[in-house]
């Protein structure tokens, strides 16, 4: 298993208000493992406590689910479905977290998270008070992970 | 617009524990709008400060989204996306929130709300520390809510 050769990042067109541009529309939102012409697959780096920690991001600036278009809307969810798989697959978690918020930034993006019991914040959502400090040790590592989501990406559109 | 008519609940054959029975096969979940056979929705009343709250819940006992055939994930986003857009015509909300996180019943469900900027956590999702002590004033009941959701998801299979 190899280190994933990453793609590099292209920025979305300008987004609707140039004077305060989204984040995502700038910038990748996670270390880049694949962009494709509609979406891409980041991991989140920034939360040591949940470092099997991946976004699905829509491309396009578009803020809910529901202004895609169906065949758009089942693109995007194989996508998040995949990312799943692999991260059941490779690590057994106790649970996977699916979610799409946005509150803070408007864009289309789609949290998988791999939760384990005794995480730091087990059983409560990651965004609930800390229950206790812990991260989990992966059975493999980070790159070996991201390395099995390009394979399994790389058949998607 | 007349308060929809409320399908009795049919629970779910007993599940993998029935020692220990999961409480989405044994109960309806929240307040029962609608149900088919492989899915229903219900409305959460347990949260105050978050009148339009529904769930899109799977009949049967699975844990994980990507446990479902893709045919079957298909048919649940699309339920998913209805009352998503029911939420949006009819409430203007600032963001939708989606999550599947099932840490404490695993047993697939969706989680629909509709967020406002001012709402309790705004911008944080509701799972966080709330920010203010906040309800926000619907424009419509939630009898009314739930019969225009009814009309559209009655539509679905």
């Amino acid at each position: 298993m190899t280190t994933p050769a990453f793609t590099p990042f292209s920025p979305a067109p300008a987004g609707p208000d140039a004077a305060a541009p989204c984040v995502l529309c700038a910038e990748p939102g996670g270390l880049l493992l694949l962009q494709r012409p509609l979406w891409r697959v980041v991991r989140v780096t920034d939360t040591p406590a949940y470092p099997a920690f991946y976004r699905v991001i829509w491309n396009a600036h578009v803020g809910e689910f529901s202004e895609l278009p169906r065949a758009q809307r089942q693109q995007c969810m194989e996508v998040v479905c995949a990312v799943e798989q692999v991260l059941r697959r490779a690590l057994c978690p106790t649970k996977i977290n699916l979610a799409s918020l946005g509150n803070v930034v408007p864009h289309l993006h789609w949290h998988v998270i791999a939760r384990f019991e005794g995480d730091a914040h087990f059983p409560q959502p990651i965004w609930a008070t800390a229950q206790r400090e812990a991260a989990p040790v992966l059975p493999l590592t980070l790159p070996e992970l991201d390395a099995l989501l390009l394979e399994a990406l790389k058949t998607l559109d």
